[in-house]
């Protein structure tokens, strides 16, 4: 369950075209006008008011809200902004052409690849090719060393079975051959990124289960105890995004505000992209493991529209 | 370009309904009218046939055809009345639980992963899951063993970039690794399966064409010269239908018709799946290679409804 909010009456499409307009119209920008209309719009709606825009105005609204707006709070707008596939394909792609590709750029990738349905990661796909004259994959081997390269190819090809169906037999027979390769250190062996890549997320969940149950360790404790390349945290992401996405968004927003600085564009993302998909559980689980909420973090660090956008986009009445 | 003939005047879907549902009425089946209406439609046409024919009659025509037609006939035109994506997932689905899964079955999965479209092959995928209670990918890993099942994984899940975009530095880079790989007899190597499974079709002919000039055998020459296993004609295959579908194609036709007895489900699918494809090359192909025609051999070697239906497909009238 997500937690933005959408009033009971939605304005028309024209309608909230025209007060984004007038929004940007003049000298200076109205930003609660901005925050109003698009942070309290699903995607279908958003996608709407876009290509409301375009033909009223013609132009395109993205470009209108880039030119208007500015910092942290523009890119959070920006991304709100997009088609979900297409704010997902740029996502991943200034992950890879960043020039440092550490587990923070690269669980991008984990994340649109693991925490997504399929129809979705699709979708990604498909907007990869049309805007960047590749496919995602091919970035990816042009980009990634190996050997995370090949987890992160075997799972942006994945197109999961995504109703809840689960084996316990297979459950179990692959928890052995996921402990095997962890085991023996195998981490990028055939069988393993054919498991992780291949089954759907209800299965691999008891497979998971299974795993703790034979051997007495979750299967990500046992992966981190291995070694301290990027590998392990790269599969760490893996595990957790098709676990419990909910864990591994509030260790996002978690890892984004803690410290000195803030990663502003690691809390947008975990912010825009999950807002409308399990925000709720995610604020519950970074509760249960911050014991302090995760609406107040947000407010400690961040400030001014770009706290307001994302504080409506957690459900607040700003 | 297909062979398939549309009239200039198309009856409406509800006319069309209506002269099968008469051609199925009462004792018999009027063959000649299934014919004259399903074997000169379009795939979208055909889709809003099926549409209409449930709405007026709330009966599956699928259904119906399955009951009133027999043989190879009913096969061909069941199959040619299924939406493709769903045809194809159901011939992929037949080859990973025939008992004999050789090349004959096995490379009905190749062909529709390296001889279709990007979004073609996703929505087999897609239908697959719908249909079979898993993905297409866990069903091969279920069903065909290594190393053809790492091949086949790998091309089943690609989706490529499809425009016409060739770096000719990379395709002599990336020649001289599937030369290596070839060469080591390391067919079944990551290098290997992701250059074939992640780049586009006209990247990968440039680098076929480079490997020729540069190491003077075509690559599938090559690959046949290393051995004897299911491997190495499946990966002919591979090279065929991503390099020349039509020449693949012309093959399948000719290996089906062969000898003594006909292969139907070959031939079936041959040209049920290319009639509005690339029909008119494979018939060029197939005279080049055969000194004969595509039509003549299928004349000579079917009969009846069945070969009536084929014909009309292949542009005859009949």
């Amino acid at each position: 369950m997500g937690t933005l909010r959408i009033p009971d009456v939605v304005p028309s499409p024209t309608e909230d075209c025209e007060t984004l307009r007038k929004a940007f119209k003049g000298l200076g920008t109205n930003e609660k006008s901005v925050i109003s209309v698009l942070g309290h719009r699903t995607a279908i709606q958003r996608k709407k008011i876009r290509e409301t825009y375009q033909q009223l105005y013609n132009r395109s609204l993205v470009d209108d809200i880039f030119s208007e707006l500015s910092g942290d709070f523009r890119k959070a707008v920006v991304l709100w902004t997009y088609e979900p596939s297409e704010r997902d394909a740029r996502l991943a792609n200034e992950a890879l052409r960043s020039r440092n590709r550490t587990i923070t750029q690269l669980q991008v990738i984990v994340e649109i690849a693991c925490a997504s349905s399929p129809d979705h990661l699709v979708a990604v796909r498909q907007a990869y090719c049309g805007l960047f004259n590749c496919s995602l994959e091919e970035d990816i081997a042009a980009n990634v060393p190996m050997p995370v390269q090949k987890i992160l190819i075997g799972l942006v090809r994945s197109y999961r079975y995504d109703k809840e169906l689960v084996d316990p037999s297979t459950a179990n027979a692959e928890a052995a051959i996921l402990r095997e390769a962890i085991r023996t250190k195998q981490l990028d062996c055939d069988n393993f990124i054919t498991i992780l890549g291949t089954r759907n997320v209800h299965q691999l969940r008891a497979t998971f289960e299974c795993y703790k149950q034979n051997y007495g360790f979750s299967i990500d404790q046992d992966i981190k105890s291995r070694g301290k390349g990027l590998l392990e945290p790269i599969l760490k992401v893996v595990i957790w995004c098709i676990d419990s996405p909910e864990k591994h968004f509030a260790e996002v927003v978690r890892a984004s505000i803690v410290g000195l600085g803030t990663d502003e564009d690691s809390l947008t993302r975990a912010i825009v992209t999950r807002a409308e998909v399990d925000m709720m559980k995610v604020r519950g689980e970074y509760f249960m493991e911050n014991k302090t909420s995760l609406d107040n973090a947000v407010i400690g660090d961040t400030s001014g529209d770009y706290m307001k956008f994302l504080m409506t986009l957690l459900g607040a009445k700003v």
